[in-house]
């Protein structure tokens, strides 16, 4: 996404600064911010007017990409086949559930054991509201969609290097940076330090707005009291009847909130992709893999994995295998292949495409990430904390805990999402036996919510890295990669075209692998036409 | 709330300021700033230890107050019996739906036209996660509730007065007020101003931090490009394959954003009222009334018009007539009477209670609160502008456009709440026709929806002051007031004690007419079980 758009700093070395000052948290915001980005161009289905005439074409990997070109390609009239290597259609768009079996690379099963209805999303689990082709798919195939929480005020935010590793409260931080932030520059403000900045006419509204913004008192300063209390919470709360005083609480000192290293996690919520609304399927981001995969019906060959992909003037021919009975190599054939297996596979099958195709595979890296689910007796961050749905970030390598965003209120059991992790932590979480990660997670959480050994149960990790159909979360494109190979991994070569998430510009989204795949079905489409 | 707290400045005079510079919409975050505050000190049901022997309470009113008093004096042995104006429990825990029939002071009558499942909550509509009490008796009532959205990105900030009358969304004035804020924040520290104020220590991260929060650039600066877009949008959007570039969108100078006054709604999200997460019931506020109300049976009496309060050393007498037949006087008797009747019409009801309780009672004035709820052919709001739930902010009359949070994604029709205005806008609209009311409010809304014209259908406006069983929407406790009158309103009179939203320090909410109800209930028991 970066060339062609102004950059005010190198990705690698604003990476670098970011990681210097900060943690995992910050890092992942960070990432986010520079490659897994952007609004939605979609602006309602494809339209493919025109006979294809019985035109045939086989599409490689029945995730989003390929299942979408498939759904629509088929209603266009073509003759479609998909070939996915695993027994089921969704790809990395997947929930695992109690009953669920999983073996990761290196040959670890995990069989999983939430109990009925609980889940975890090992890849995608939020749907921005500005994801259109991907909520319209969803309205499309009647997958039932409910709010997604970001930001929750009651979550916390956790060094183990800041306030004796007691966590604080997202109000906390929020309010005590915004009160801090507004305070200083209304100094500045008033000292005249920024008259040639800041004009007269808006210097006294410049105030206003810091004192209405950062819950300033008379003097535009942030201090103990009823105002910021109201922003940051109280020591003990007001109520009704005769016993209703309440006890305001006390902010932080600039000094300690700055050094605490706390208010790199607040921009979360602000950044395009994590801005409220966000969907989640009931049930399970699975579900929207499920819908898709009963639309298609027998259109998808499961368990095929894909050997070999050659092609001439005439055609395609794809060679794939039984992936766990093995035998004899089959093979199917077509016009025309739109390929979304992730490169991290493909630069490993052999494949008749030119240099410019198979540099830019062979080029694109794979995100490592890890996630890990762990099952609870009862859910005591809603009974004992009042946190309903939303996300604590930590510095340790377990980086977040999400908590459902469904089921509020129920007795229990729970499942949460205890570890979301990327870069440095989640290799050596890979490295690591499923059951030593679901351990290691179990013991960081611990440290922000001291219930989890008495109520922990069980849990299941994924890591990318080892997950055999991928080999990874997802495609980085750096700014250097992008310029060289972006546009010769999306060209048509022959008859073969790519789709996915790597093909997009929205790396890591489901929005971008649908995007990519319309793309491809169009200039497809275009080329049958035109005969 | 405010006696004992440290105020900053002085209520009355804090409201002038903020009116002074601002809109309806800062004045009504300011007032639920000063006014409706608060988390819950309930940390579970409460305990009503020992027998009372056939004790005998009458209740009246079958509000959130009288209703949770029933149930836990009941549940503890007690006799009760309530008395209610309505033909229907909750109070002003209402929604109004589809056949429902609401007739005002001053004689007009609506029959409300909703289609099946929608509904307009003209009272309470939010719940926030540190509302306890309420949550809690959601849960032991068994009400499903659903997560209620207040700040949402796409929702629009409008000033009829800047930007030529075009609504900004909510992302683009947030991003570009905390990137100005945090680019002239880098300036003054940089510029060495703050020395005196920031330690050196504290400079370098102060500087990282402005720049990952506010989006600046490598030389701390808030200009167009990939940062910038990635916090407040895209002109086009990023996409996927060939076709994907984005075009990046231009800030608001620092002088447009400051005069528009559009930063004004930003710290709305950040109170903690209205902090995330929040719920509201599926199927609307009233479920909670109807759900204590099916509880409660026929230990209610309604259409009880309370006109006479008496009390002598053994007991109290309340004479009462069917609110709609009219009819003889009854009377009901009992040891004691826990009366939750709103104080704007207890003071016009005899009452045999010493001076200082009757002067509370006449002291207290109650707001007044207007909503308007529309329907509209289809959810345009959700398919051609992103928008899922959550409110957008006008300075028009109006005062905001509350967007359903629940049935997302449904073809239609669809309620939103097209005003919720208070102060001197609520006073015109409430001096109006409830038709004038919803064609105005059709007229304020196209400003922001230019589709209203073409897809109203009808409405239902409720203006507080016009309702006969309130006469406004809440007790409004100045800081003089609450120091001279509330201890006086909370105290036991003789055998009867008040409760509700009024004689509690979270007015408006329903927390604080349940905790004001439990206070009252606790202290009730403790003089019968004292004999």
């Amino acid at each position: 996404m970066l060339n062609k758009v102004a950059v005010p700093m190198n990705r690698r070395s604003l990476f670098k600064l970011i990681g210097a000052v900060a943690g995992s948290a910050v890092m992942y915001q960070a990432m986010t911010e520079l490659g897994h980005a952007g609004e939605s161009g979609y602006t309602g289905p494809v339209e493919l007017k025109g006979d294809p005439k019985g035109a045939t074409v086989l599409i490689l990997g029945a995730g989003m990409a390929g299942m979408s070109a498939a759904l629509e390609l088929r209603n266009a009239g073509y003759k479609v086949q998909v070939l996915e290597y695993n027994d089921r259609p969704g790809g990395r768009n997947w929930s695992l559930h109690g009953g669920d079996t999983y073996t990761e690379l290196g040959g670890f099963t995990q069989h999983v054991q939430f109990s009925e209805g609980l889940y975890l999303n090992p890849g995608p689990w939020r749907m921005p509201y500005h994801h259109r082709a991907l909520l319209d798919y969803c309205k499309r195939l009647k997958v039932a969609l409910e709010p997604f929480t970001q930001v929750n005020y009651a979550a916390y935010m956790h060094s183990s290097k800041a306030f004796a590793g007691k966590p604080q409260r997202y109000r906390e931080v929020q309010a005590d940076f915004n009160g801090h932030v507004a305070e200083l520059l209304a100094k500045a403000t008033n000292q005249s330090h920024l008259d040639r900045t800041v004009s007269r006419e808006d210097r006294e509204v410049l105030l206003d707005a810091m004192r209405a913004w950062g819950a300033l008192d008379k003097n535009y300063e942030y201090k103990k009291g009823f105002l910021t209390s109201e922003r940051r919470g109280w020591v003990s709360d007001p109520g009704g009847g005769t016993t209703s005083q309440p006890t305001p609480s006390d902010p932080v000192a600039l000094h300690d909130l700055m050094q605490s290293m706390l208010w790199r996690a607040i921009a979360a919520g602000h950044v395009y992709e994590f801005q409220s609304t966000i969907f989640q399927p009931v049930g399970g981001m699975g579900m929207i893999g499920k819908a898709f995969g009963r639309e298609l019906g027998d259109l998808i060959r499961y368990n095929a994995k894909v050997t070999d992909i050659k092609q001439d003037e005439r055609g395609v021919t794809v060679a794939y295998r039984d992936a766990k009975a093995g035998g004899p190599v089959k093979t199917a054939q077509a016009q025309y292949c739109i390929c979304t297996i992730p490169a991290s596979i493909l630069s490993q099958i052999p494949m008749t495409v030119g240099a410019p195709m198979k540099s830019a595979i062979d080029a694109l890296y794979y995100d490592s990430a890890v996630k890990v689910g762990l099952q609870f007796k009862r859910r005591f961050w809603e009974q004992d904390e009042s946190i309903y749905g939303g996300i604590s970030f930590t510095d340790m390598p377990n980086a977040l805990i999400g908590y459902p965003n469904t089921r509020f209120f129920d007795d229990g059991p729970g499942v949460l999402l205890g570890a979301y992790t990327f870069g440095a932590n989640s290799f050596q979480y890979a490295a690591m036996s499923p059951e030593e990660r679901i351990k290691k997670t179990v013991e960081y959480g611990t440290q922000i919510h001291p219930q989890y050994p008495a109520e922990f149960q069980h849990g299941v990790a994924v890591a990318w890295h080892r997950v055999p159909w991928t080999l990874g979360c997802a495609g980085h494109w750096t700014e250097e990669l992008r310029a060289r190979h972006f546009d010769n991994l999306c060209a048509f070569d022959g008859r073969i075209v790519l789709a996915g998430e790597h093909a997009s510009r929205l790396p890591a989204w489901q929005e971008g692998a649908l995007l990519s795949s319309l793309d491809a079905v169009r200039r497809l489409h275009q080329r049958v036409m035109a005969g």
